[in-house]
Order: structure tokens, then C-alpha cells, then sequence
């Protein structure tokens, strides 16, 4: 898919009736204006916008199922929406069809704190979840950078920085609020550490991109803040030597808490957008969590492998503040990068393979970027195995598209090759759909669409995504 | 459903043509003989066996898919078979047909140390993966106390008693192979640590119970043996007591491997079976896994909580003979169980709750056995908030029965009106099927039954388990 080309305008317009009846039951949180219709038609991925019909701001479970029945009952599609955080087209309306934003659907409903569990709306972001367990000493580790809903969150199955050592969403979402195609409000799953009772129903929704579902509530794990918290940063004399470090920490069992990658060119852009004065180099960034002791001895042990690898001595950033910035600088280089091009777009890869092929996947991935002149650089959530090439495009230049497209291609099938996946945490959305087709198979894609199809037989949640029904 | 009501004969003899392509291509690996029968229709359930009408040794995927091809084309039945370890009657053939038995399907395929990856065929048992580990210095933590196979162990969604640490297959299975109800082989994932890339069949057929698909290879996450590696055993003047401590432990986060209790009734089971001499007292086993430092820190913390609680000094196994007689007299608590009553058999409940409610939901099943003359004991994996029950019941009476099934009943329902689940861990079965439509409720319950539909139109695989089609 080459998004130059404008989406086909096969949407009919919404059904009189449709719009009368969520205007009468909504109100002015149902909006046709196109400024609104626009706003929810575009995300961070370098797409054509596809704006929807109309705008739903939901509020409650029962909001939602009311406007999914109702749309149902017309054939028109519904598009999730939390804060448009996602790279990969999922909130595009491509067939048209109502956006149904839950960005108002912000009330933390629970906070189990003696059972390290909380029960929120679909629009509440994790940022603002971790401002409201303050108090209780715990917090969600979820990071995927963007300040995102939980239910977006889930939806993509979301993951970042911190999912070396807690996890992603697939491990942290104890169960959901769901709104199936035909209007029914469904939980889940009981709020337990686990549970034999009958198929995963929450795993089935998370990750599914909107497509089987309205996620309208989330049920997350939470943890203790840990005692102890140190972060530091150390560059090397190539990436090589970087990512061998990462391939030994790892298959040590360090319990590190972060371990990301950022390419010489990316702290050229961060030291940039960030004001930082970092080493152009090879660097990672490490974060430590655990009692005084235990951080203390993860970060000898790293900084032992690190030495064996070349690295430098660790920087440290002790103080929150120092640490803080270091975070808020790495979870900015998405905008940082942006800024080698000016007014560009940038198309991301998010390939994670396993953690012995790390190093090959990440070098030849360098190779492809340089073999280019389109600005790019590199980051990675690397004690995973899951990196991003940035390739930063002037959007109105074809040539520059179809060369992006091809060096992605590339760096998937390398991925692909090394039994790797072509989306560790971004999801499939619309600009994944290709490569998700090479890496399943036919046969599991065909388990997906039964699934698709039985649980929405009119195709009106999220169409057109993830796989071409 | 009362056990000592005979499974109905609803069955047809199978289709001559079948018994007659089976044996063509599998030979004396296809076996009609009603003592191969009778053993693969029992399993560890108190329910009356109901043998498969014939048993299939299958070595490869290939010959699975070819067998459930064969079997769907004669719409008979096909019931995987592991090791027979399964405690909800998964594998009686209640409406006949054919038992694909995996046992001999148990080769290790790949250990990927570098990658802490390892992928087996179906048949592989947990304990035959960690002999092949021993020289990798890394283990499969995942240990539901039966030698189960790998295959099962997934189908189920065990766990045990390292899930406190670990998790349980839910976490740790990275990818299946499985044979789909038309004969094709299906693999659900790369072989990567996370991933977006479209619907998560991995999930969706861990905790299937053989409804979905027949799993043939599995790929399990791996762990670096712990550089250090203690066990204790304590003992307190009440369950309650006990309770509140794991509570304390679990909430302020101390990362235990292993945190079990074993009420005082089967403390005195194990010493009369397992030849210890342990106080007869409510009591908790613990094991510490990490670095010198860090065990010691957590043993420290762990004794701290304990002492405020009321509870007696560690009584340390430090030594890997001293553990393993410990795990091992935990292990055969069943066995040791069942002895309260020779020629009984056992109806075990798996009811998990939010660790905040575990004082009051054990406190309560407690309650419930006490007021009943039938030999009980309770076991569980405390730190998860899971525990067993296990009543002991002439099988020849059916007052005792029951009655048995009566306080399984109160148990299950006191953990659902907690937010609990009727089952942690040993999955629904046919025992447990009334239990899930009060957990899940008929809209979940309805999507679950449109999955099975669309993946198993004409229901032969392992029909009549988990919920009524």
C-alpha cells in the first residue's frame, strides 16, 4: 500500500435514520462537523487521513452498546477511538462509518490496591492512571511512550520500554469490559491472577485492533513501586558491540527494568529536539528496579557485560529529575526524529525477532537504512528483541514513498526470516496487512477471519483492518 | 452432574470405513483393543471412565492431521491424550469416537538456550523437558505437580506451584502447533518474546481443552537456573494466621518462587505418606529463587511478615536432597489425600479469588468441610490466591457423592461471589461446566460457543467439554 493513493470512496453516506436516532439518544456528543470528522480521521502513521461520518463522544458500557446496536441495525461501521495515538492507520474510517471516541470515558472505577489491581474506562490513559495510585505506593509499568488510553493500550497490544521486565498488555490486562457487534455488554473475565474457566476471552480481545469488539473498561495489574530505581545511559563503539551487550545481559537473567537501544543519529536528533548533550554513538539506556541491593547488583553485572563489550562507564541518573529527562528525551525521539526532515512523515517498522538473531536483524536492518538518503535512524526496545527503523519522507514525494516502502519491506522480511514478527507492540492496523499475510500463513489467517466473522457477521467493527476478510 | 449416573450411550459404533482407513495407514499403531480403550477413557476425575471406541499412538503433526481428517470426513469424534493426568474428566470420550494419544509424540525439537526458547512435541512432559535442559543451566519452571505433558499442560492452562513467580502457561507458551478440525497444521506464532501481529491464537488455544484443535508442538519460554536456591517450611497456630501472611508477603511484593499452604489435615496425610515428621499445623512452604543476596533478602522479608503473624522460625531445606524431599511430599499431597480414606476417590475444588479476599474464601471452604463427616484437606498455591479442597468420598455411596458435590458447589459459589473463578488452573472439563455458565454468564459464554462453531462446525473435537454447544 502505497498511501499517496487517496482511500477508495466506496462509503455511502450514514443513514437518515441512523443519525436521527443517535442525535435524539446523544445529543450534542453526536457530532457530524467536519472539523470533528476530521480530528478522529487521522493518527501518528503517515496515512492519508479517512475521516468518519460522524463522532460519538461515549460515556458509559451502555452508551456504547446502544450506539453499536444501532449501527449494527444500519450496517455502518464503528471505530474505536481513545487519544489517535496509533502509528499504523487503525482509526482510519476507511469504509466510513462512526468513530465512537471514548476519550471522555476517563473515571478510574477501581483501585484494588491490596490485590495490586485497577478497573478503569477505556479512555483513561496510563499517565493518568498513575497519577491516581499516587497514594497507594503502586504503579502501572506499561509504557509504549505515548501518553495512550488503556484501551487503546490493549487494543494494540501495547507494550514499550518497561516490557522487558513486566510484560506487555497480553500479560498486564487481568480482564475487560467489552461491547460485541450485536450490542451486548461482555466481561471477560473475574479479577484473579489467573483462571482455567473455559477459552481466554481477554487475550482474544487484546491485540484485536477494534475488530471483534468495543473495549470499554480494563482490568490491569499493578505493582509496587520499587524500593530502589536507578537509571543510566553508556554508549559503545558500534552498534555491534552495543547489541552483543544486550544479547548476554538478557540471556543472563538480569531483571533489568528497561534496556533500549537509540542509534548515534537518533541521540543526534534527541540532543536536538532535547537540548541533551549525549554521545553521538551507539547507546543504551538502562533503567534498574528492585530493593537497594538487588539494583545495585543488576547494574554491576550489566555494567561488567557492558565493559566486555566496549561500552563506556556508566552515566548514571540517580535523581528523578535526571531521570526523568532521560525518559521524557528517549520517548521523544519519535518527534526528535521527525525534525531530520522538516514538515516529513515518518514510516516506522517495529520488527522484534528473538533475541539471538537480535544483532543480525539490527545490522542489516543499518545496512538497508544507509544504503538510502532518506533521514532515518533507530531505537528499540532492544532486551526484547523489538527495534524501529524511522525512516523520515517528505509526503509529497512518491519516489521517497515507494523507496520508504521498499527498505520496510526489506527489513520485514529479514525480520520474517529469523522467525521474527513485523509488529512487536504497534499492531497491524492497515499498513501491516501485507506483511501479516507472509508472516501467519494462510491457514492461521483463515482461523483469524472464522473468528472475524463469528463474532461480527456483518463486519462493522473496525473494518478493513488487520486482514482483508 | 453426580458421577455415579453412568454416561449416557448416546454413541454410535464407529463408521466401518473409518476403523478401516485408520488401520490402513497407521497399522498397529491404531488399536481397537478394550483394554487400550478402558485406559484412555479414565482419568485422575472421580468420573465413571467413558473409553474412546479406539486409541491412535500419532508421532507427527502429520499424522494427527491426516487422522482428524479422517475423522471429521466420518464426523466421529477425536479426544487428545497426554498422559492422563487431568483431574475434570477432559479426556473421557462421553459421546465415543477416537483418542489421539500424544504419549509417544515426545521429542525435544529445538532448544534455543540462546534464545530461552525450547519446542517439543505435544507428548514431551515437563519433567522430561528439564532432564533435556540439564546442561543449558536453564529450567521450565511451569510444575502442576503431575508429570503432565507439555501439550496437556497447555490445553489446560496449568500452572502450579512456581506460577506465583513464572506465571502459568498462559504466560509461558510462546507458540503451538496445532491440528485444526480440518486436518491442517496451524502454527499460532513466531518464535519471539511479544507481538501485535493479529489475533492472539496462541491464547485462544491455551485453556482450549482439545475443543479447538489438537496441539501437537509447543514452544516454552525458558529461565536461567537461579544462582541461588532456598526452602522453608513454617508452621502458625491458625489457617487464618497463615493467610494473613501470605496476603502481607504477596502485596508487598516480595518476588517468591514457590508460597503454598497445606492445612494441618494434610500436613498429617503427607507425614503418614511421605514418612516426614512436619507439625501438624496450618503451614506454608516457600521457596526463594535470585542471586545470594537477593534470596537472602527475600527469606529476611518473607520471616519479618511471618513472625507478625504468629509464625513458628523457618525450618530450612537448604540442601537440594532437603528440597526435594519437601516439593516431593507436597507433590504427593493427592496421593497422600486419597489415603484418608483407601478405595476413595477425590473431588478436588480449584477456586482462585483476589488475594485480598483469600482469608475469607479459604476461612470459608474451611467452615464448609468442617460441617461435613467426609474426610477433607486443603492444599493451595496460596500467593496466586488459588487453593484446592479436597473431599475424599466412598464412591460406592451415593449420599457421599452427593454431599461432596454439595460443599463443591457452596466452595465454588463463595469464590464467584468474591470475583473469583471455579477454576485456577486444572480447567473445566465436564465437572466444572455448570460453574462456567455462572462464572462467565451467557453473553461470554455465547461467544465462546460462536468460536468453537466457526473453528469445529460439526463439533468433533473433544465434543461435550467446557460448555453445552
Amino acid at each position: 500500500m502505497h498511501p499517496p493513493q487517496a482511500h477508495p470512496p466506496s462509503r455511502r453516506p450514514l443513514p437518515a435514520a441512523l443519525t436521527a436516532s443517535l442525535q435524539a439518544r446523544f445529543g450534542e456528543r453526536f457530532s457530524t462537523a467536519t472539523a470533528v470528522c476530521e480530528q478522529h480521521g487521522r493518527d501518528e502513521s503517515p496515512l492519508p487521513p479517512a475521516p468518519p461520518d460522524a463522532v460519538l463522544y461515549a460515556l458509559t458500557s451502555e452508551e456504547v452498546a446502544d450506539a453499536v446496536a444501532l449501527c449494527r441495525a444500519h450496517r455502518v461501521p464503528v471505530i474505536p477511538y481513545g487519544t489517535g495515538s496509533s502509528l499504523e492507520g487503525h482509526l482510519l474510517a476507511v469504509q466510513g462509518g462512526i468513530s465512537i471516541d471514548v476519550s471522555r470515558m476517563n473515571q478510574v472505577l477501581a483501585i484494588n490496591a491490596e490485590d495490586l489491581t485497577a478497573t478503569v474506562q477505556a479512555g483513561v490513559t496510563r499517565k493518568q492512571l498513575n497519577d491516581a495510585l499516587k497514594a497507594t505506593g503502586l504503579f502501572f509499568p506499561i509504557d509504549p511512550g505515548a501518553d495512550a488510553s488503556l484501551g487503546g493500550m490493549a487494543a494494540t497490544r501495547a507494550s514499550g520500554t518497561n516490557a522487558v521486565r513486566y510484560g506487555t498488555m497480553k500479560e498486564n490486562v487481568l480482564g475487560l469490559t467489552v461491547v460485541t457487534a450485536d450490542g451486548k455488554i461482555v466481561r471477560t473475565a473475574r479479577r484473579v491472577k489467573k483462571s482455567s474457566a473455559g477459552y481466554d476471552l481477554t487475550r482474544l480481545f487484546v491485540g484485536s485492533e477494534g475488530t471483534l469488539g468495543v473495549i470499554t473498561e480494563v482490568t490491569v495489574r499493578l505493582y509496587p513501586l520499587p524500593e530502589a530505581l536507578s537509571a543510566a545511559v553508556v554508549s559503545f563503539p558500534s552498534l555491534a558491540q552495543a547489541i552483543d551487550a544486550v544479547i548476554r545481559i538478557i540471556q543472563a537473567g538480569v531483571p533489568v527494568a528497561r534496556c533500549e537501544y537509540v542509534c548515534d543519529r537518533a541521540i543526534r536528533a534527541i540532543n536536538a529536539y532535547s537540548h541533551t548533550s549525549l554521545r553521538e554513538a551507539s547507546t543504551l539506556f538502562f533503567e534498574f528496579h528492585g530493593s537497594e541491593a538487588s539494583v545495585h547488583e543488576q547494574a554491576q553485572t550489566v555494567q561488567e557485560i557492558v565493559r566486555e563489550f566496549g561500552g563506556q562507564d556508566f552515566e548514571w541518573a540517580a535523581r528523578p529529575e535526571d531521570r526523568t529527562r532521560l525518559w521524557t528525551a528517549r520517548h521523544n525521539s519519535y518527534f526528535a526524529g521527525l525534525q531530520m526532515r522538516p514538515g516529513g512523515r515518518a514510516i516506522t517498522t517495529d520488527t522484534c525477532v528473538p533475541i539471538s538473531r537480535l544483532s543480525e536483524a539490527i545490522g542489516g536492518a543499518r545496512r538497508l537504512l544507509d544504503s538510502s538518503s532518506i533521514p532515518s535512524m533507530m531505537v528499540g526496545h532492544v532486551g526484547d528483541g523489538n527495534f524501529h527503523s524511522m525512516l523520515v519522507i517528505d509526503p509529497d514525494d512518491p519516489g521517497q514513498w515507494a523507496e520508504a516502502e521498499r527498505l520496510n519491506d526489506e527489513i520485514v522480511h529479514l525480520a520474517l526470516s529469523m522467525d521474527g514478527t513485523c509488529t512487536g507492540e504497534h499492531g497491524v492496523g492497515l499498513h501491516k496487512m501485507r506483511f501479516l499475510e507472509q508472516e501467519a500463513g494462510d491457514d492461521a489467517l483463515e482461523l483469524m477471519r472464522r473468528i472475524k466473522r463469528a463474532l461480527d457477521p456483518d463486519d462493522i467493527l473496525n473494518p478493513g483492518k488487520i486482514f482483508v476478510l
